[in-house]
């Protein structure tokens, strides 16, 4: 009788379930779109559909086959026991989601932090393949980061280390969403570069995004920002590049800070821009980063997109079940 | 027959060595003052002496009795081997100082970066006993970071992570020593707060300060500090609140990414005004820090001075030895 597991991406905008074999062959995949304004435990009940609806479509005996699951969940959670202490996204508070799932299947559950279980992905089978020491930054509307250290994802006392997005960039700088002021999130995260961009576009310096996207800042996305700069929107690539660059200060800081092997740069923007990422935080790290340190590091774009936390999701699980 | 081991702290204006039994009870101690333009042998000749004086102190016979030695040194360096790959104070470049003095003595020696060490000191024998997770700050002439993670002191890829004085606060600051610009040392290291005192002692506004040391950077070092502060030199004491405030921001970077469950404060311009320093630093903290990484964190002044490096290099020595 075969075995499978399940890697979980439960994601802001979508969660995702891939059934895999413990070679991590993808057998079957479910997906969901996020409904906003969902109680807890719809959103719980969905997960669970979400699981079942790959489990069927792979044809397995779930009670008898599936033997464990992997979840990438946004936090803080606790890694140890799979509890989702606080997600306003998902209006969970203390929810044993790996208990609960467990209960649900009748096999071991895994839960960690989304962004470090997308870093353990690219770790393991994208840009990180071969690292010992690997810092994943994510920007996206927040900046994630991930750190695998010495082969393993590191949690800290909190459970939650890793917030790279809220150092400091400038302590006179603009509020975050977290409240503080200053951190590199409020100058590089998306929103906050969506938002320049529409300004600039409003004073008429952008007019490739004003004609496919107008000002509104939902709309202009990481494609959007794409086609603005290859139509020749300067003040947009202008824009683009400073918050590069300040994710390049960034890198430099954990570069300073951790000696990482591998600096592995991945979301949407910079998966949407992968060379204008490059090239900038190159350049930051070459001002900001000790150059001793900068040689033993290789900077990489992400391999894996939306794979890397179903993938490192999975990879959690089978380690699990082998020890 | 005993057992007896050395911890060595070669520091940047003396060095000591503290021959120790194998529960770290020293039995005698030898120090010398740095001396300016030595060689990179004469430093080492110094070394060895150093040794051979608290061996002779403690009436031992080195050939059977002193089983290992334990070095904190400058870096950077590489912790594997014990060869300090460039130190421009102790005019030394790929010099293998841990062969070199095991072949002197005959026994097994570790040499790890003098920060690290004196952060594992502190984390085993000081203000971090029982921590799990440990992060040290030591401002002085650069500010000193040494990391402890899970336990054990992290290196990272090029043997040197822990950088943390090279983060930027500014990336429009000013010039480092290190040459790149805006980094937390080129705002708030030693010198840095010294040069500033004296300028507005230069200005009429800190008599007492100016009366007892004038306005030459050079003398005006910790102790100077402090007793100019408690002197009522009002902007004396703003520009180390400062200077400590900014400490404070590197803390709370510091505990974003690293989610420790124990800040160590440490160094003699800390140790000179411990309760300014925990003052301003949690100010920060409380500014700058995400609070859910903050609450698991708890902030301490360093206990050991000085020993903190003879003592976590004992501790390195011992552990190799019982390995």
């Amino acid at each position: 009788m075969a075995k499978y597991i399940v890697g979980f991406d439960l994601g802001g905008t979508k969660m995702a379930a891939a059934l895999m074999t413990p070679k991590f062959e993808v057998k079957a995949r479910s997906r969901q779109r996020s409904k906003a304004h969902e109680s807890g435990d719809d959103i719980y009940g969905r997960i669970v559909n979400t699981i079942h609806n790959a489990v069927a479509e792979a044809k397995i005996d779930p009670k008898k086959e599936l033997v464990g699951i992997g979840v990438g969940s946004p936090g803080p959670l606790d890694p140890e026991t799979g509890t989702i202490i606080d997600c306003a996204n998902l209006n969970w508070s203390n929810f044993p989601l790996a208990k609960k799932l467990e209960k649900e299947f009748g096999c071991p559950v895994v839960v960690d932090n989304d962004v470090n279980v997308g870093t353990y992905g690219e770790f393991h089978f994208g840009a990180g393949r071969g690292a010992k020491h690997l810092v994943g930054i994510f920007p996206g509307t927040g900046i994630g980061g991930g750190l695998v250290l010495d082969g393993r994802i590191y949690h800290g006392a909190s459970g939650s280390a890793g917030e790279v997005g809220h150092m400091t960039l400038d302590p006179h700088g603009p509020n975050c969403g977290c409240g503080k002021p200053g951190c590199f999130e409020a100058f590089a995260g998306r929103n906050v570069i969506a938002a320049a961009a529409a300004a600039v576009a409003l004073r008429g310096q952008a007019p490739t995004l004003l004609k496919n996207k107008g000002s509104d800042v939902r709309t202009i996305r990481s494609g959007a920002l794409k086609r603005s700069v290859a139509g020749g929107d300067e003040a947009v690539e202008h824009v683009v590049r400073r918050a590069a660059h300040q994710i390049g200060i960034l890198g430099a800081n954990l570069i300073n800070v951790l000696s990482p092997d591998t600096l592995v740069l991945g979301g949407g923007l910079i998966e949407a821009m992968p060379d204008l990422f490059r090239e900038e935080v190159k350049r930051a790290l070459k001002t900001h980063a000790m150059p001793f340190l900068r040689k033993f590091c290789t900077v990489k774009i992400a391999e894996l997109g939306d794979d890397a936390t179903l993938m490192g999701a999975a990879k959690l699980i089978a380690e699990k079940l082998e020890a």
